[in-house]
């Protein structure tokens, strides 16, 4: 069976900083027209990052739209001027939490909701992970470093502390694979 | 640290059928203002079903806005009338493909994009899975079952061929608990 969905028009509805957002008339695999509501993002990406302790470098911050303080890996979007991934990687855990690397090893690519946006998520290893002082962090991003053991991150999955979709699959990749 | 960010107004950009976007002036911890984009969305449903032979019941469907199909868990959005998400796996897994559950346990909710959506995903086991005939699947969706064996999903996850948050999330989980 062919899936594809080909575009007919796209009428725009929002242009924003990070995001635009546009309504899309489609061909369908039937045949027919459909609608599809699309929101376009510049990818972002995430580290997992272990300290000499066996320790997992997490931040605590606020999301305003689920409103609520989450538990997650350090991540940030990419610059839509076409960041290198991996330099973003490597800047946002410096910049959100008390730990550097020297370089950084990609583990998974994936859709965080491929039902209507397409960020693409970069999942990184940190390597040569390091104490230091926390960089500059973005104006409007606070964020406090959480270091969970082995341990505590099994009992943090199996608790449900664990609320965010990137966080889940790097804790869960540490585990099956360390 | 007091990380909350407290809405100070809200601007609508777009009312659709199942997202709505808005951009809010927040008061940020530090007490400057801010702007958030929000992407609000019913929730989603998402089911980790088993066959009697070890395999998992997968779909393939076309995702527009990545421009390709991927292989992911029966998963569908909540009516936005405040559905049972439960309700929601068991009828979206009889749609999709041809197995359906008896019932299905919770194994874990999470956010997909917490950073500007607050999507809200629960992911169940299904209890008492059969193969059946295909339900009617809603008009414009168009999907194909697929099953993978134990050491397929490994292989799978090695060669980065799950580029689904949720699946991921799915399929780690079951690695790592059966």
């Amino acid at each position: 069976m062919d899936l594809k969905e080909t575009q007919l028009s796209s009428e725009p509805i929002f242009q924003g900083t990070f995001v635009t957002i546009a309504r899309d008339a489609v061909r369908l695999p039937n045949g027919n027209e459909g609608t599809r509501i699309v929101i376009r993002h510049p990818g972002a990406a995430c580290v997992l990052a272990v300290t000499d302790k066996d320790e997992i470098v997490l931040v605590r911050q606020w999301r305003y739209a689920c409103d609520q303080a989450l538990l997650e890996l350090p991540a940030g979007k990419l610059d839509v001027d076409g960041e290198d991934p991996a330099e973003c990687a490597l800047r946002e855990l410096a910049e959100e939490t008390h730990y550097n690397a020297e370089r950084v090893k990609l583990l998974h690519t994936f859709y965080t909701a491929p039902g209507f946006c397409d960020e693409l998520m970069y999942l990184y290893q940190a390597e040569g992970v390091k104490e230091g002082s926390i960089l500059e962090n973005d104006e409007d991003e606070f964020t406090e470093t959480v270091l969970l053991t082995r341990d505590e991150v099994k009992a943090a999955l199996k608790n449900n502390e664990i609320q965010d979709a990137k966080t889940l699959i790097g804790l869960q990749y540490w585990l099956l694979n360390s």
